[in-house]
């Protein structure tokens, strides 16, 4: 047996796959959301599983994995700028699982999906050696209609919210076997209760990676203002992201290091897990804001909604085919890495 | 740990959690597929997965797997009456998956999506495992609606289409070792190749397993015509199916054994498979035919289809709460029982 294809090159394999020209397809495969009619209506599809092993760690709390599973959904349709309505909720249980966690991961699911007013309407299940949890999600777009990867423009400029890095920052901490405790303190692989100077740090950020929160109403609020020509959000790292935004534009960027909203946690425990803060700002995955790019004329517009969401204006969309980054008036190339769901086993 | 409950009661239990008053959902859990408005369009949403060792056989042909992935979600919108328009599909596949057995299972799910008009825009890749494969379907009922379980009335007559118990005998077959041969021929569990006179009944039986056909035409001809007041398609035996519906109408049924159309190859193999024709009719799944219920003024309109599909009468319902079939003027209960995904490891 060969050895399977990277993420991407499989998805480009199955866009191909699937090209149709068919009208009721505005946008097939390769986007966060597909868009299509039904009737006279247009809808976002968007689907996206977790997989024990690969995409969560054994022994995580089921609560904070079903609001995941949801989350990681809903944070596609957020960035199409699209309103979330109905899910479809799919289980592969081992035999034998817990009624009882079964339970905990539903309340979960459940109560991420309120928080954003989306009706889990379906489902299936089947047993499975492996646990998976498999969402598909539906969502309208709003009246001046959905953010696709594809409509940078050179001069654009790019922006991102929410800060870089926790989310792979605290998935190490769990690795290294942090753990949060019930009453909002960190226990140490050691077994120890962090210190009240070092658990907030370290607490923060194995909760942006347990509990990431989709950014719904700012996917809404560029959409419906028409304010972005073209928005992804983070999952699989800010390199990788932008590469592929770059990539649907046929455009490139270039990033500014020192404007990188990289968390301010980092640091701390950066010596600790052995990573450097700015890599994992750049090639951690999982942060789940939105890397979007807006027109210089809509630039002030967008500032204004600093005041609801935290944004961070990084650099610039230009018109070469490469992405790179800025640092002290030096531009060096950005590699396309960070998290691939194949080439790197058990990598999270 | 606790035994995991079975499928139905979990579904119940899915079903009670989310329940929603929201007027957008016009039909939530516990039905063939969901129906949800998407602003002034009704849509119908569904899912299935089939999982390696639950619902299929390592080493099955990947060609006919990505059919049957397609075909079974295909086979609930039938059961809704509904136009299959959009599907996303989530892969989970163990690493080093070889691709060209990727591929082949890709041309198997646009074999079958292009057989009805379903367009693939969508989907997700992890790194599993456990290998699976989840298609979420979204489709539009016709002007005159859609057709669920829960409609069936005292009076009406029940319908089946197609045959009862021939894909049930298939996986017996794959499971004691007989195999299709490239030229439509059949190999022994002991490698030989079957005569002329025994081959077609066993290949047909293993098709009917490999290869189930949605009955996507009929549902709609049902719906269109408001022939029916309830449907569901036979994917866990006429038994457990019929108790469904049942259930979901508030009704009850007796169904004449005489009736029911037992495939006419079945008797050649029950011998060797050591299993009872009858019985792998009742209670032998994954037939995918549609069972459904017409009020008496329409029976003549649905047997006018039968020169389109094939079409049996099968019984009637009644308004108690109990499944019955008879034989030689005996009426005796039909037991609830069936193929469950969770009841019975290993079953197929």
């Amino acid at each position: 047996m060969n050895r399977l294809l990277s993420e991407d090159v499989l998805v480009e394999r199955l866009k191909e796959r699937f090209s149709t020209r068919r009208r009721d397809v505005l946008l097939g495969i390769g986007d966060d959301a597909a868009l299509v009619r039904v009737g006279a209506e247009t809808a976002a599809l968007s689907t996206d599983v977790l997989v024990a092993g690969e995409d969560f760690l054994p022994g995580t709390d089921p609560f904070r994995l079903g609001r995941k599973a949801i989350n990681v959904n809903l944070s596609d349709l957020a960035a199409m700028g699209v309103t979330p309505l109905h899910a479809l909720l799919t289980l592969g249980l081992p035999r034998g699982t817990d009624p009882v966690w079964l339970d905990l991961l539903l309340d979960g699911v459940k109560s991420a999906a309120t928080d954003f007013g989306l009706a889990v309407v379906g489902g299936d299940l089947s047993a499975s050696e492996t646990l998976f949890i498999s969402v598909s999600v539906v969502g309208r777009p709003g009246k001046k209609g959905a953010l696709p990867r594809s409509g940078a423009k050179a001069g654009d400029l790019l922006f991102v919210s929410g800060t870089l890095g926790a989310a792979a920052a605290g998935l190490k901490l769990l690795q290294a076997g942090y753990r949060l405790l019930p009453d909002g303190g960190v226990r140490s692989p050691a077994g120890r209760r962090l210190t009240a100077a070092r658990a907030p740090d370290v607490g923060r950020l194995i909760r942006h990676q347990l509990n990431p929160r989709p950014m719904v109403e700012l996917g809404r609020a560029l959409a419906d203002g028409a304010l972005a020509t073209a928005a992804i959000d983070v999952s699989d790292g800010l390199a990788r992201d932008l590469h592929r935004l770059c990539r649907a534009s046929a455009a490139g960027a270039s990033v500014d290091l020192g404007a990188l909203p990289v968390d301010s946690a980092l640091p701390s425990v950066a010596k600790e897990l052995a990573s450097d803060p700015l890599s994992l700002a750049l090639h951690g995955g999982e942060d789940f804001g939105l890397l979007f790019t807006v027109p210089p004329h809509k630039v002030a517009s967008v500032e204004r909604l600093a005041s609801r969401f935290a944004l961070r204006r990084i650099g610039i969309v230009d018109n070469t085919s490469l992405v790179r980054v800025n640092r002290n008036n030096q531009s060096t190339p950005l590699p396309d890495a960070g998290f691939d769901h194949f080439a790197s086993p058990g990598k999270r």
